[in-house]
């Protein structure tokens, strides 16, 4: 076969792999990004070993990163997060520091290096905010004080994992803990956040006027793309991840979003790479290493998982009473996108171990699957059930 | 720099001056694909040498262009193929059969091999559909009886050229002219395009209450990206070239198109990808070809593209008056994707030399630059202006 038809038959196989085990998932009412993952983990490989990753494939998996990334970026306005309470910054922190500490020290204990406690503890740390809004919308309680609560701190908590991300893949490159330059990566981060936050949205609205009068079809998505292309280029630069800057990007065009209708047609193109990224994801599982004393470990890092949300993101919410606290903490405890690609970070700088690599993902899958059924029990009777897909993410 | 920022840097860089220097063009009212090109010239390895397209480059040009046809079939229903009229399809055979004889003889004559001027005549012969169906629609005059012969016959003229290009790919394979193969081929090919014609939308409009129970967001973009896979994948092993497959599964999905609100979708997608392709067509063009006989030899060849076009499909209206004629032969006139793949396809065979792509790379170019302002000529009292923008292919 030719080198192109290689490739044609390769992202034939991936794509429909990935879409038909997704379908199967959304049927069983599991999330689908999951069968996606399944997909690269069954003919990846370490199982069935029909794929075998090309450099190619996966460059292309890299760009589906970056629009999985863009495209939830696109969901964020900045001013909600100005505007957002104090309490969804409290129990974002709180979010944040307790699964951190949690998973760092228990990696640690067990004898990991530093290096890879870190890792793990960071990979605890970001709640996946768009599972999280989808299955609020399936529940039809996204208006709710609890979700604006979840959705509020689940923003925050995104941008504070994304710098952590950005200051665990510093640590990637140099290959130890060097602090100062930590210390200088998290300002850069910071910095870029902040520039992103309030001035970007600035820059683009003087802009508008311009964008509007230019020749070329579909004006708004090329600019809105070339942004996309170049900020994720500037962060990767200045040594943060490049889907930060795809994010960045997604949040700038987050208000122009419905007048351009830019949504549909960059989830139109996440749609088209995003599998290939997720397949990536599976396919860099080893599913043998799971047996025996792993499979404990992976056991205990969910359980800590699960318990440290509850309790970090719980804690600010004490007095509004426990089922508010369950409620928030469950609602931000899916991790994502976010856990797999620091996972995949370490794995491929050798930071963390195969073995360590597949407990993040196991981790990572198992407080995806469990927060939607554990989600809808909680608000059984707050909940106002909708028709299936008539809401949602997409 | 990482191998991923490298990349990233070259997709931003491309992406970039491809829709800047489009964007000018658009305002010198050229058509912008045109700028993409001249994108892949200037910074492209022969010129500035700012970017020499890597095998991943390379692979995502490719899959731009199964989209870029993948798009064009979307706005070809199978159902107009086969009503249109004795008229369409005799200035589509006509418009093929003129210019073939014509580039080849001239070619031949010149003292090229024979397989170099089947490709040179090849690539004279499909009209680019895209460009006439936007240069009509920006005119106004799309609903007229000329624009309804020329669209109906570009489009049998394109299937009949991408029959053409599939003998031309199995050409280009074996290396030299295989009568038995070639017509195997050919049979083939037919067998195919009746399939995807006739029996390819049947099967998708059975199909089409089980895809509406899919509980995939997006089900119906995520069928029709597997189909145009699928297709762009067998039709490269039946030994047509992938972007035939891509444009059939277009075609396939042209009717349910407007209900699944596919085209802005899948044009999304090409937005995004289309331009690599255009500026790896302009990356492997070798400015410094171009000098004295070789500019009069690509002189003359446009001369007769033209000319050929002009003849051929004005030859069946013959009766119906010189305005008739002209405005179809010059409405048929721009080549486009086709020519250029051909081409390429031939470069990338060796079968035709560097200055022979050059030639019908500034074929395509010049058929497209003048067919704008020439029918803006000559429908100059039937044109009722409309406001820029409102219509067109996109």
């Amino acid at each position: 076969m030719h080198e192109y038809d290689i490739l044609l038959f390769e992202l034939f196989a991936i794509f429909v792999a990935a879409k038909v085990i997704g379908e199967i998932f959304e049927r069983l009412k599991l999330p689908a990004v999951l069968g996606e993952i399944l997909a690269g983990v069954l003919i990846g490989p370490y199982a069935l070993g029909w794929i075998r990753p090309s450099d190619t494939l996966r460059a292309i998996a890299e760009i589906g990163a970056i629009f999985v990334l863009f495209h939830a970026g696109l969901e964020v306005s900045p001013k909600d997060l100005i505007k957002v309470g104090r309490t969804a910054i409290l129990v974002a922190v709180a979010g944040i520091i307790v699964p951190f500490v949690l998973g760092f020290a228990y990696m640690h204990w067990r004898g990991n290096a530093l290096t890879e406690s870190v890792f793990v503890g960071v990979a605890m740390v970001a709640t996946s905010v768009g599972i999280t809004a989808r299955v609020l919308g399936d529940l039809g309680v996204l208006s709710s004080r609890t979700a604006k609560i979840i959705l509020g701190a689940a923003v925050f908590d995104d941008i504070l994992g994304m710098l952590l991300l950005a200051v665990v893949d510093g640590l990637a490159q140099s290959g130890r803990v060097e602090w100062l330059r930590l210390g200088v990566l998290a300002l850069e981060a910071i910095l870029f956040a902040l520039f992103m936050i309030f001035i970007g949205p600035q820059i683009l609205s003087k802009l508008r006027p311009s964008l509007a009068r230019l020749s070329t079809h579909n004006a708004p998505l090329i600019v809105a793309l070339m942004v996309c292309l170049g900020l994720s280029f500037t962060a990767a630069r200045i040594g943060m991840a490049a889907i930060i800057g795809a994010f960045f990007a997604g949040m700038i065009f987050s208000e122009c979003s419905p007048e351009w209708d830019l949504r549909p047609r960059v989830y139109a193109i996440t749609e088209f790479l995003g599998p290939f990224f997720f397949f990536s994801i599976g396919s860099q599982l080893d599913v043998k290493l799971f047996h025996g004393e792993m499979l404990a470990v992976a056991g205990i890092v969910s359980l800590l998982a699960i318990l440290s949300k509850v309790v970090g993101c719980g804690l600010p919410l004490i007095h509004e009473g426990w089922k508010t606290v369950l409620r928030v903490g469950v609602g931000m405890m899916p991790r994502g996108e976010v856990a797999l690609i620091v996972a995949l970070v370490g794995l491929n700088s050798q930071i963390i171990a195969p073995s360590t690599y597949a407990i993040v993902v196991f981790m990572a899958a198992l407080t995806t699957v469990l927060a939607p059924p554990l989600l809808r029990y909680l608000f059984r009777n707050a909940a106002k059930p909708i028709p299936a897909g008539a809401q949602g993410v997409s």
